[in-house]
């Protein structure tokens, strides 16, 4: 069997619960298929540790990570660590260093959990996006300034500095039209501020329609600005498939989208260095939930499609590519079928109006993995 | 009577199609209480003039809005100007050159329109809110560049500066505390992005608490991110009233909010002045909507929500306030109860889901304010 080895970093909260129910999941695929297996390692980079020790990462941890096949994440963040601090130290150098800037994040309605919307309600079909969210600058590349420096000053000023490049901004919007391509609708929609904003949003709006001849007569696209585009996103959902937006008006959307499919608990995201220099990084996009940590309650669905999506990269291929390792890709899909068939027969966490805790609902997807490999042979 | 003068700016697109709408309520309004008049000037600030002429506001055109009680906007934007050229012409230094640092965006179903959320539609006293968006600084400073300056340059970069203030913090922040203390529920909820953007959204976090320590006691408060907002938004609408955050961050949730409320073309806006120095101004937040303008089909609700919220900010008042002129404070409320009962009897625009044209909206709306006003005496 193909070998793979995954570094996990579970980091804070209910990230430690989901992480260890995504490697019971990801072993049991690996023993169903039996043509892969993974090596798991697992860093304890958390928040706790921080406060003991006064680092996340140790020195030269983060380029350490190089040297792994994939990094599974669970989340970062604890209250008693400034957020701004736990994040500037982890998850934030983690994406940059290791050139992931491509941050994929596909929303569906699973079967058995419902929309808030009404009309995605009633069809759920309605709602089927992938949110491609530039990953490495724009409002998050950490620049700017507080002046005066003491906190009490009336007169403080404090900046922060979006910084977009050509480059940058190029390769991302490529990246969502080949992914807009590999779509069965083949629509991709482009999101910025530049009306308001009139320098870095207008060069990615610029830079937007260079590489879009690129395109033309494969891929239909427009152009939304971020405040209409959540009014669109609730009220048309269905008119929108593929959508490609800057760091943090991402992040914003994807949100958003996550919990227009019923729950943010269920919805994955994958850090992807699209040259695969470096190992990509998958984690589900909800955060460390200090409410419900240890609890054995969290979702553990977001971290099982995240898992989908790690396995998925590993043999090559993205939604929809089919390249590489076929079993693996198999493996891929059965993972998320596995999954859909849990949620529909309604075992499931309490954010998805459910009774099961974290346990149940993994061990219930281990056995229909087993169900769904033996129908597919 | 006491008589207002009132500059008329309706710009592009469907902003003449409901300006014209407001005027028309607003003398009805004035008609039937006796106890105050409007005065109007109509401003031709165009896209099609600047086409033209080269320019939307004349030399000097702006400060000479400071002569006026309030300003009333319809919208700005065609398809052949560049939106960050017809904004930063003519919307955007209004706000800022007048000093209306505050903008208030209330939210509510409205009777006979229905939420795209399940449980608003179920439930709509769940969706209360009012948004007080930062107006003068922030994401909307203007500050940037691109370099070098060759849009063909394979490395160009361009940035966006945002500039936080403690002063223009703190304004803004006691403005919404005070909102807040107004309204039934008394609690406020602030939103940044301070986990990933560590200058200036940290220094928004830090003059909050400043500011709350005093409120401590009459204001509940919160704070939140701005993408975990989306979420809350959609998922437990009941739970926010009064929300305050940043230009950018303002601007998107409050279109969230509008079309989480039924329509976008019900929502108002206030561009306020809080120390009256000089005239606020009153807009619907929709755009100029190239597609449906001048076909008497745009729907006028949210331009009558803004001239109701123009009339009570005149009469000294606004929400809850109940001081100064206290016939004015009626009107207001007169114009929001036969706004209120012309969506109840489905007198509505198509984005409603009625058949309704604007005409026929504003007469409704003008019937109804003669019934409205008798019934009360
Ligand atoms: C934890 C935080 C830095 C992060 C982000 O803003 O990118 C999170 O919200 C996400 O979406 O992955
Ligand atoms: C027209 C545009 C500049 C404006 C904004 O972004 O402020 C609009 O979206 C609004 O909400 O008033």
């Amino acid at each position: 069997p193909r070998k793979f080895s995954i570094v996990c970093i579970p980091g804070d909260g209910i990230g430690v619960d989901i992480t260890e129910a995504a490697v019971q999941v990801l072993g049991t695929l690996s023993d169903t298929f039996g043509t892969f297996t993974f090596q798991f390692t697992t860093l304890d980079w958390s928040s706790k540790n921080y406060r003991q020790r006064g680092y996340y990462a140790p020195e030269g941890g983060i380029e350490g990570l190089k040297k792994y096949d994939a990094i599974y994440f669970g989340a970062v963040g604890w209250p008693d660590v400034p957020d701004h601090i736990s994040l500037w130290q982890m998850i934030l150098p983690i994406r940059t260093t290791l050139n992931q800037y491509a941050n994929v994040r596909p929303t569906r309605i699973l079967p058995g959990t419902v929309s808030p919307l009404s009309a995605c309600a009633a069809d759920p079909s309605a709602l089927d996006w992938v949110i491609v969210r530039e990953n490495s600058e724009g409002e998050y590349s950490g620049h700017g300034g507080t002046t005066p420096s003491s906190a009490h000053a009336a007169h403080t000023v404090a900046t922060e500095v979006s910084i977009f490049t050509r480059v940058g901004i190029a390769r991302i919007v490529r990246f969502a039209f080949e992914t807009a391509l590999r779509r069965p609708r083949r629509t991709l929609t482009m999101v910025t501020k530049s009306n308001a904003q009139r320098h870095g949003m207008v060069l990615w709006d610029t830079v937007f329609y260079e590489v879009a001849r690129e395109y033309d007569g494969r891929v239909a696209y427009d152009k939304m600005l971020v405040d209409a585009m959540t009014v669109r996103m609730v009220t048309r959902p269905q008119s929108l498939d593929t959508i490609v937006a800057t760091n943090l008006h991402a992040d914003i959307l994807s949100d958003l989208a996550a919990a227009l499919s019923g729950s943010i608990g269920i919805a994955p995201s994958s850090n992807l260095d699209p040259s695969r220099t470096y190992p990509s990084m998958f984690e589900p996009i909800h955060g460390s939930a200090p409410d419900i940590a240890g609890q054995g309650i969290a979702n553990p669905i977001g971290a099982f499609w995240s898992a989908a999506e790690m396995v998925r990269w590993l043999a090559g291929a993205r939604d929809g590519e089919g390249l590489g390792v076929e079993s693996m890709v198999d493996a891929a899909d059965c993972l998320m079928q596995a999954i859909a068939n849990v949620t529909e027969q309604g075992v499931k966490t309490r954010d998805l109006g459910g009774k099961s805790g974290t346990k149940e609902v993994t061990d219930a997807v281990c056995a229909e993995i087993g169900k769904v490999y033996k129908v597919d042979k």
